[in-house]
């Protein structure tokens, strides 16, 4: 493997920084453009976020998205989509686009709740699609016909190099929350071998994508909420020529201990690279994030509230507002006054409510498009507050008062 | 009952007419605007076209919707719509719109089965929605709560004063497929007794919705599969002061007999207001309609078909192609390259195949949107061959040969 990957087309220059905290504002260079960080990646986990077009997304002022390689490495696989013209073309995305590696997937379904564990939230429920983990990949069902797969690291870059994203991400093992130390250390370092097979794969491809575009590689942060493992990866990751780093791993039990964890890893990962915090994307977490360093975040919460009828709602207890509650039922106004989304200029709250109770669909893709537009608000005004060091003052408009936010 | 209603703010004027048929364009002038005949009504049932948008309505060029009382009576109510503007703010939608009586779906929905009976396919499922029908009105239960309503003629239009859309209906009792002749007949008249009602309470409500626009009135033209009931159905409508008919009730066993019913009617209905057709929306009916003289038709099928994954295409048989097979995996091809709707400019074929199968909701709204283009289309080019006494060839460019025509 070498010393250095030039990985052309892309780049990453921090323009300002927040003299109060890590907080940097930045811009992330791709063959499919530039966005300025902080930024939010919207889930396009099937090659599609759920109920909106990209002409949609591109009118909330969405900049980037991702879509997640276990998904499509299944269906459609990625020899379809490389043949479609890959990711960008299949799905009509022509922004910078993120894949995942697939493990995270592989071992949330292999160990049935790894996506509530990691997030702190304990459950007893197995299922059996991961089959073995061993040294050389991992071995699992397919959810869709039982098919026996298997995904090794090399596997991993070569599936993503046929999807042709712009940002692709080392296979790492997903250590849940409820596994111990010494399993968490044997893992990571796993994973840090597979970090290195990673790049070597994607050295030997020339770094670039089935059509020809080249990509750059995210390595991983592994260490669960083991101080002297998140540093021992964080170090690691910096040793290695990746482009960017990302947090993942157990973020610990609760919000409180996500930011002690992410505070773990920030001090040693390189400074000059973009920082992605793995499957994180609530507003209080957002900005508690951008101040440890973070500068891209990624969650299905913003789409995936909105299918239930919660609109995002900057300064309200819980972040958000049920529009299923009969209080909206004759409410003319719009979701929210201030917001210049699509729905909100079209539309009442007490017709979305309408729609919300007689199941229609018009209401999943109203409240998406708002909740997308409301994280792209944030982001840039965030990308602001840190310009003109006015990030408190933008938290305290943003988040509602610790005691009065709900679990 | 005054012999004239003056309906300001509407027109009917017939443009051209084709020597060789009925068929006719004419200009259909609404206080929410102006459409020209034949035209597509596209359904909007519970106030929203499933899954679209009326900006994108508007962009795959459509000119007029409906809604359905039935369901916005129960939910949300007629008054929580006036008390949010009307239907017309309410959705979001600015053009034309027409509501029904609510009378097909109380008796569809009473009879279990009488949409399938309608259109002559029959059925022995029952249900026990409708409770009593009566010369004062429908006593059915509510499909959400159980709970016990009736409608009168006075109600429905009261109701439809209430949403406010431009095109209203006279309530009707909607007689199944398989009722007798004397059923049928009885029915009918009581049906025009319910159509006298409903335009002498039309005239004490000044002819206004609750938002103070004038609204126009159509009469319904019933009689079955019975030439001389369906003459003097015809006959009773075109001697009161309707804004225009409708032809509805059973249309017969199949499409050849839908044919010779509508063509009972048509030499006996007002030879000057426009005609629409009730439910009925497949493209070979249509060309069959328009020849009899029919100016608009309405039908969920568009939509429907869509939700199941079957794309409109012109000159194939069945009209459609079934999306979800296997063949269309690695297709780059659009839906049509030869359609210029939103779904057929940006996405392939295997795109679609891919959204269906992962069961993605963008794959409903995309190929809804195809098939809202497609309506249009055709739409379009059925005014332009009437114009140009090309219906004939039209025809052929859009239906396939009957022999592979399939059920």
């Amino acid at each position: 493997m070498p010393q250095t990957i030039p990985y052309p087309g892309f780049g990453f220059d921090i323009l300002h920084r927040d003299p109060a905290s890590r907080a940097r504002v930045g811009r992330l260079t791709t063959p499919h453009g530039t966005i300025e960080t902080p930024n939010f990646i919207f889930c396009g986990t099937k090659a599609s976020v759920k109920g909106v077009t990209p002409a949609q997304l591109r009118e909330e002022r969405t900049d980037i998205i991702l879509s997640n390689t276990y998904h499509l490495m299944i269906q459609p696989g990625a020899e379809t989509v490389a043949r479609l013209g890959g990711l960008h073309r299949f799905m009509g995305w022509d922004g910078p686009m993120l894949t995942d590696s697939g493990g995270y997937q592989i071992f949330a379904m292999g160990h049935g709740s790894v996506a509530d564990e990691i997030k702190g939230r304990r459950s007893q429920v197995r299922e059996k699609t991961l089959l073995r983990i061993s040294e050389e990949g991992a071995e699992f069902r397919s959810y869709t016909n039982g098919e026996k797969l298997f995904l090794t690291p090399e596997r991993s870059v070569d599936i993503q190099r046929k999807l042709g994203a712009d940002l692709v991400v080392q296979l790492d093992e997903c250590t849940p929350y409820h596994v111990d130390r010494d399993y968490t250390a044997r893992s990571m370092r796993m994973s840090h071998r597979w970090g290195d097979r990673s790049l070597a794969e994607f050295v030997r491809g020339g770094g670039l994508s089935a059509n020809g575009l080249p990509q750059a590689m995210y390595g991983i942060v592994q260490g669960g909420v083991y101080p002297d493992l998140r540093r021992e990866s964080a170090e690691y990751t910096a040793d290695r020529p990746f482009f960017a780093t990302a947090v993942g791993g157990s973020l610990g039990a609760h919000k409180d201990q996500m930011v002690e964890v992410v505070a773990m890893a920030m001090p040693h990962v390189h400074p000059d690279r973009p920082v992605h915090l793995l499957g994180i994307g609530g507003i209080v977490d957002i900005f508690a994030g951008v101040a440890l360093g973070i500068d891209t975040f990624d969650c299905v919460s913003p789409t995936r509230i909105a299918r239930h009828g919660w609109a995002l709602m900057p300064g309200v207890p819980g972040e958000r507002l049920n529009l299923r509650n009969a209080r909206f039922r004759e409410d003319a106004d719009p979701i929210d006054p201030a917001c210049d989304c699509h729905a909100c200029r079209r539309f009442s709250r007490g017709y979305i409510h309408h729609l919300l109770k007689a199941g229609e669909m018009l209401a999943l893709q109203l409240v998406s498009l708002h909740n997308i537009a409301v994280m792209n608000r944030l982001m840039r005004e965030v990308r602001e507050a840190i310009r003109t060091g006015t990030l408190d003052a933008a938290r305290r408009r943003w988040v509602a008062p610790a005691a009065t936010v709900k679990a």
